[in-house]
């Protein structure tokens, strides 16, 4: 595999409000995710990696699709759709909500956060989750719009993100807790902002419901953050990694449950929830997953790209699979995500990965990288 | 926006079972579908399309995932999926489906193999029409099993397509009919083997059903096909356009019915086979559409790449927009599909294309390019 084939664009291939905005500043690489442009690299990885760790970065997440979920039905469908208990939800709250098909088999992993008792939005990861959401609220006749509608998430993430973020939105800003979003003021409208983001660094997310106003919010972060070294960026792959965030499509598909990707405290079904996949969740959860997905440090030089999963190896067996890695500056070792089977998920096991360049020696982790000190 | 920017690769965008070869062959571009890597070209896209025009080529299309439908009510769920009548299929014939919402919107158009009477695969376009089908099956409880098989599609193209696959399948490959598909043996299995292609040049798709043939597969094309002149291709952006061949994300989306996409011979809701968006088509179907996809030529020097929708305009008011267009050696003008309202639609009316390079003159076409003498 060429580490660096040329991406062929087209309408089918979404850009974004932020485009003009990232190709001017200079995005040396890029991802399709949700039929749309995602960022991958502004400098190097690992300069990148630095910045985002020490100043504030601005990140075109607009491929985080929205659907709008509206109507007498509203609370009942999104319900159905995740095996979370959405009981004590209140407006303002984000939720992060694993949704399963009704095998329990993971369809993505969205936030979801509630508009009005009757108004909900899905910001997804990378899969068509509109399509399954249309089709329950088809079968079930039920009374609610289901759209996507013009909002396009810009990510101010890094450890200077409430500085720079109250410098445009005012002093507000600061008050806002963690997974809570609030209607916040901007060139005559509100925009929603959450305390929120795809990355361990701290930031906000802006739902911003009107491309016109992209480019204008993106060149006010700018001119307001110069003194703190504002760049663009986009989420990257040795912090997300060393965070142990998941990635939909990376390190989990429609093959794993939720128990299976370390989210089973997301899934309530021993209470009568009655979402889709409850029965096969239940099972999962009355006798645990036999699998789940683990921090791996992986020994030796830089890792190459992880394309196709790695089997993990013990004694010559196969325990599992790695479908993350990177090296990584902090740690000074690769660090890796991958699904191990329980004989060998305990903290400082041994193993060994089938990388595409050879055998390596590997150690499980105790949490993630992030947890512990550098 | 930079008209060659870098791909970058993770398990997320899934290589194939031909990928290695693909890349051996030198691949230069690719785009992304069905999470999917989908190579656009080779040599150049003008030379690929020479090529295309006068020989043989063998592409990767393992992008066009199967869905397969299983079951009792395998037939239901399909005739519930689509507008067009299913009743006199056959089992190896292959139809083109619009599949649209209850709106009658477009979700995507694939084509639908009929391998027994409880038994189909769905070879699906760019969006995961699997979560919607699920979605379906699951809403009206059907006794259906909905799932993604092991298939990979390999398209062989070109006017000496039926020379080179007689020489790997046999002679018996000249006797398959035009969207017929039949089991062909090869290795010691069958491959079914349809005659059906994202050309205008005629070929076969080879249903590929295990991944471990698919290497194989390839290398016995090319060493049958040595003296053919045969080559690494894809679907061709120049080839396509003057066919008239749509790319669903590109040509049309959910905005679109299929009546709008001059897919209207497709729709039989005059009957009652009871399909989704039914009530919604019968009224397009009684009404005619308002607007429609035409070929389009577009004067000038070769167009840049078209990203986002150019306005189509007459008079200065907006009567529609072009969502495809690239420079044709052949027709030695820019070929384009684009959706054009009523009052604009007839062949050889002058319009005006807001380029991104400017304004340009336009003519609307008879028919595709492809039907007329270059």
């Amino acid at each position: 595999m060429a580490q660096s084939p040329v991406l062929s664009i087209s309408r089918r291939i979404r850009s974004t409000p932020f485009t003009r905005r990232v190709e001017a500043a200079g995005v040396k690489g890029y991802t399709v995710y949700n039929h749309m442009l995602l960022p991958t690299v502004f400098d190097t990885l690992e300069s990148d990696y630095h910045h985002l760790k020490s100043k504030v970065q601005v990140w075109d997440v607009a491929c985080e699709r929205q659907i709008e979920v509206r109507g007498r039905d509203a609370l009942r469908l999104v319900q159905m759709l995740t095996p979370r208990d959405l009981r004590g939800m209140n407006p303002g709250a984000c939720y992060y909500v694993p949704m399963v098909d009704e095998t329990g088999g993971m369809l993505n992993d969205p936030v979801l956060l509630k508009l009005a008792e009757d108004r909900y939005w899905i910001s997804i990861a990378d899969s068509d989750l509109l399509y399954w959401i249309k089709g329950i609220a088809y079968g079930f006749r039920l009374e609610v719009d289901v759209v996507e509608p013009d909002v396009h998430p810009l990510a101010v993430q890094g450890p200077l993100a409430e500085d720079l973020m109250s410098r445009v939105f005012g002093e507000a800003v600061r008050d806002i807790k963690f997974f809570r979003f609030t209607p916040m003021p901007f060139e005559g409208t509100y925009l929603n902002v959450a305390r929120s983001g795809y990355s361990k660094q701290g930031g906000f997310e802006i739902y911003v419901s009107d491309a016109a106003l992209g480019e204008p919010l993106w060149d006010r972060l700018f001119a307001a953050g110069e003194d703190l070294d504002v760049r663009p960026g986009c989420p990257n792959q040795i912090e997300r990694i060393e965070g142990g965030l998941l990635s939909y499509g990376n390190d989990m598909t429609r093959e794993n449950t939720p128990h299976e990707c370390g989210l089973g405290r997301f899934c309530d079904t021993t209470l009568a929830i009655g979402c889709v996949g409850r029965d096969a969740l239940l099972r999962v959860a009355s006798e645990g997953p036999i699998r789940q997905i683990r921090s791996v440090a992986i020994d030796g030089d830089p890792v190459p790209t992880c394309t196709d999963p790695w089997p993990i190896l013990a004694n010559g067996e196969r325990v599992g699979r790695i479908s993350s890695a990177v090296w990584s500056p902090d740690y000074q070792t690769n660090v890796a995500l991958g699904m191990i089977r329980m004989t060998h998920w305990a903290p400082d096991t041994r193993v060994e990965v089938e990388a595409p360049d050879g055998m390596r020696t590997a150690v499980v982790q105790k949490g993630t990288f992030s947890q512990r000190a550098v």
